[in-house]
């Protein structure tokens, strides 16, 4: 079987029809998710883009692997997704966005050449590249922020484009007054973007996905990545005009929640992004341009499933559906992601798997609490290699599609490190302390920040959209208790100890208690017959001086 | 300046006269505590070897590099003490024994020849060897425990001791009654080892060392890592006849203890070890041969003083004691180490600073609360080195050094990881939930066992035998909350994030705020004079269709 990881970057849980979305159709989705379990508690370990990745591409927590923001380098020799699945047989295959940082300085430390193939996969997250390419292709005063080239700029110079980023000035700008209308600007977002649709991004990756298909051979994992929905906000043509403002939905949002907010939300609130938002014109503009998006992606996704349908592949090949993390669009006086509502850290998760054992489960949904770590120990279940269970963090969600009912997580955790944004500042935080932690048992999600504050509080149950922080006044202590215990439970796990497996440890066991090597209260007393020889054997050239064993103390001891 | 970082292998706290041992005379080590500071609330991160030295090698806690006991390969690419003093320009030696079992597989994986000079620095835990010899070289049914072979048994044989293995054979065996009389039978203790004391390990072991420094050119860190005194408890005259019976406190111990006992303590009380160490007569072998050990490490240490003096070497020499743990010997109704009372996780620790700075505390004692992992962040500032506060947990002794009261930690943590040992199968724990917890506020301690038991407490203020756990009755929720707090902030520190320094982050922080790269809300109004040309630059071959922007919904969206 093969595997198709389908990923989308800040898509909603809640934008998608089969989620609810009351104006959104997107069809192809909603074909994946009525072949297979669509998960409605599905959870990212990190609302960032890298941290969030880093997380899916290892199984493990942000805060075990490390790379806690965009940019921050995953460390050398932290296993990947790449590395479990290619040891049980199955390539492992990038066609898009990783947001991937190698560790250089570690790479060299270690002399490990980028150019190797060792070092070509630790540079990229463990994959073998089919192509890559991170979007956001963004220049500034010193030129691009990326010195690596994109695949998909050099495609649309051979298709025409002029100048050197292409990506900017064409898929992602408009025009107005006879100008380039830039992307990067929500003013812009209502207009189309100055590109043929069939050039723009989510094409140009479907077309490199089903060019990768016609040659593969199994078994693979493809990883498709997809760069949008992810801002700049703009969309070609006739997608830009599928939506308007009798689309856009109220901002889920009270006045309430400004009142004593906690002050980390609070620093939130204040940010650039969340200003814009907060701003119903830009709600107007955005929300819109967002829906095109991703009913490109629902369309681009159409072809991908005929594609594999024509060729008989479909029953074949796994296809999951996900997003690295959501998107506030304005809700709770929020722009982007970062903190926990779930608009922000709740993600799509539907998983098709074509194998007859999970007939039962199709088209059905599962509210059992998933984390984006659970999809390498899927997957590696998928391949048939060894569980890893000394590495990888989260559960194999196959039982779940089996139709089973397993032993299963009581809560999910996502952690966020700020220390790279102006709220560090904002809040006057160390590096260390600039970090917060979700945990979420089903019901109640709590919101812990380092640094002396209180905690937020939510309680799902009664207050699903997360309004009313419960922390704010007194009489959940219990609760609160209760989720730290967990969230202190979670800092305790073991997460380091990944050069020792299971096995290892149960034959160091079997090894010790064997060989006897405790020492002994007699001689030969509860030695094992094959070492009493050795102890026994007879004695050598002796060296013992004729100094009498005292049974008091010598004049050296005064 | 060089370091001589001189570690003895179990060897108690208080089992030096300068910690007030009423028997044991150790001039030597009390002369280097005269020339410097005497820490006496320091503790090891973990009280068995392996994961001790991991932790004093990489300045991290054991959960944060992983390596939790003995024989668990430290992953490749872990920071060690070598990598950061090499960095600073400072050679990082070896002579004795690391316990380092290199991550042969990690090194497979990343393509690193173990024959190269990263490879061997990345199998030796960042050391360049003078000499490695980890003593304990036994074996059983299936030969030696180790492949590796010992150049202190080299060294013995060349000098006439027979067999394969002379260290078992001599160096930690007596004779009795014309046979071999097994050093690993506490019932030998008494008997002086068959070997000239000038070719057991310790002397041995400074020859290696005097031999070191007459060649060395510095600036450099030499580790002399002696292997006793720890077990075998066997040692050559004269010294296995300086103390005897009239020397041996009664064990701390009390009936108490075992009434409703802890229930991880009571399964370590009833392992070999412990058993053995429960009985009087084995004590009454045991420790007499202990202190003799020790009191051969003191001479030992007195030739290296003196050479150092002799060569002048004195004043540009840091010179530090300690232990990797410590040796319960039978207090609390057990031998050996793995739990936290004092005499196992309670270590030696003094440090010489030549230099004028450190003259006003020469001679004093200082009762900060100091950690294994404060040894390489002292060493690199010695060094000159630039912090590592993103890779190194613990924080440099030098403030106290200097007389300083710096801010610092208000707990220290140990850990301990029974996963490889028979209780965990008598317990039944699993793998992951093997694990126990110490955190030490100075006053109280508290030790956590994952698994849903209930915890131990001791107040050393008012029971500084710890023989009273204040855990078994109601009335002290308070400061166990307390002491769970604090253990869980530890749980939640940033270990991982290794890749990026403070001076990384605060860079980023800079160039994400100069570049600007959040999106704007009206076209230009934020945008840095810099950017604004390329976003407003004249615009391209225009591909925008005649399709209007519509503001209602489409007829595809129905």
């Amino acid at each position: 079987m093969n595997i198709l990881f389908i990923m989308y970057d800040q898509l909603r849980f809640d934008y998608l029809s089969c989620a609810g979305h009351p104006h959104l159709h997107t069809p192809n989705f909603d074909r994946v998710a009525a072949m297979g379990v669509r998960f409605t508690r599905a959870y990212c370990q990190s609302p960032v883009c890298g941290a969030s990745r880093m997380s899916f591409y290892t199984g493990r927590y942000a805060s075990s692997h490390g790379a806690q923001w965009n940019g921050y380098p995953l460390r050398v020799g932290e296993h990947t997704m790449g590395d479990h699945l290619r040891k049980a047989g199955m390539a492992t295959w990038l066609i898009g966005k990783t947001h991937m940082k190698a560790d250089a300085e570690g790479m060299a430390r270690l002399g490990l050449a980028p150019d190797s193939v060792i070092g070509a996969r630790q540079s990229e997250c463990g994959f073998d590249v089919w192509v890559r390419d991170d979007g956001l292709w963004g220049e500034g005063p010193d030129g691009f922020y990326d010195e690596k080239r994109s695949p998909y700029n050099e495609y649309l110079k051979s298709r025409g484009y002029e100048g050197a980023n292409p990506w900017a000035d064409y898929a992602n700008a408009g025009v107005a007054a006879g100008e380039k209308a830039s992307g990067w600007m929500f003013d812009n977002a209502d207009k189309p973007a100055n590109i043929r649709e069939e050039d723009s991004e989510t094409p140009w990756l479907t077309d490199r996905t089903l060019d990768f298909i016609d040659q593969a051979t199994g078994p693979w994992c493809a990883h498709v990545s997809y760069i949008k929905p992810h801002w700049p906000y703009i969309v070609p043509a006739p997608y830009h005009a599928l939506y308007g403002q009798n689309h856009v939905p109220a901002a889920t949002r009270a006045e309430s929640e400004r009142d004593g907010a906690h002050p980390v939300y609070g620093a939130f609130m204040g940010n650039k992004i969340a200003h814009a938002f907060q701003q119903e014109e830009v709600r107007r503009k955005v929300i819109p341009a967002y829906m095109g998006l991703i009913k490109q992606c629902d369309d681009q996704l159409g072809r991908i499933l005929d594609h594999l349908e024509a060729r008989g592949s479909l029953s074949e090949t796994m296809i999951v559906l996900t997003s690295d993390h959501g998107d506030y669009l304005g809700d709770h006086w929020l722009g982007e992601k970062d903190l926990f509502h779930d608009p922000s850290v709740k993600i799509p998760m539907i998983v098709y798997d074509p194998r007859a054992e999970a007939d039962a489960t199709r088209g059905t949904t599962c509210d059992a609490l998933v984390e984006a770590i659970d999809l390498v120990p899927t997957f590696l279940e998928v391949a048939g290699g060894a569980p890893a269970g000394h590495i990888l963090e989260g559960r194999s969600l196959l039982p779940w599609l089996r139709g089973e009912d397993p032993d299963w997580r009581d809560a999910v955790i996502s952690e966020y490190d700020y220390s790279v944004t102006p709220m560090r500042d904002v809040l006057g935080m160390s590096d260390a302390d600039a970090r917060l932690f979700m945990v979420f048992d089903g019901r109640y999600k709590l919101m812990h920040a380092e640094g002396g504050f209180r905690p937020m509080l939510f309680d799902l149950e009664t207050d699903p959209d997360e309004l009313d922080d419960l922390a704010r006044r007194d009489g959940h202590a219990e609760v609160i208790d209760r989720l730290y215990d967990r969230l202190a439970q979670w800092g305790r796990r073991m997460a380091q100890r990944v050069t020792r497996s299971e096995a290892d440890i149960a034959a160091m066991r079997g090894r010790s208690a064997r060989r006897g090597i405790l020492p002994f209260l007699k001689d030969g007393s509860e030695v094992p017959a094959a070492l009493t020889e050795k102890y026994r054997g007879p004695v050598g050239q002796v060296y013992v001086p004729d100094t009498p064993a005292r049974e008091t103390g010598s004049e050296r001891d005064v």
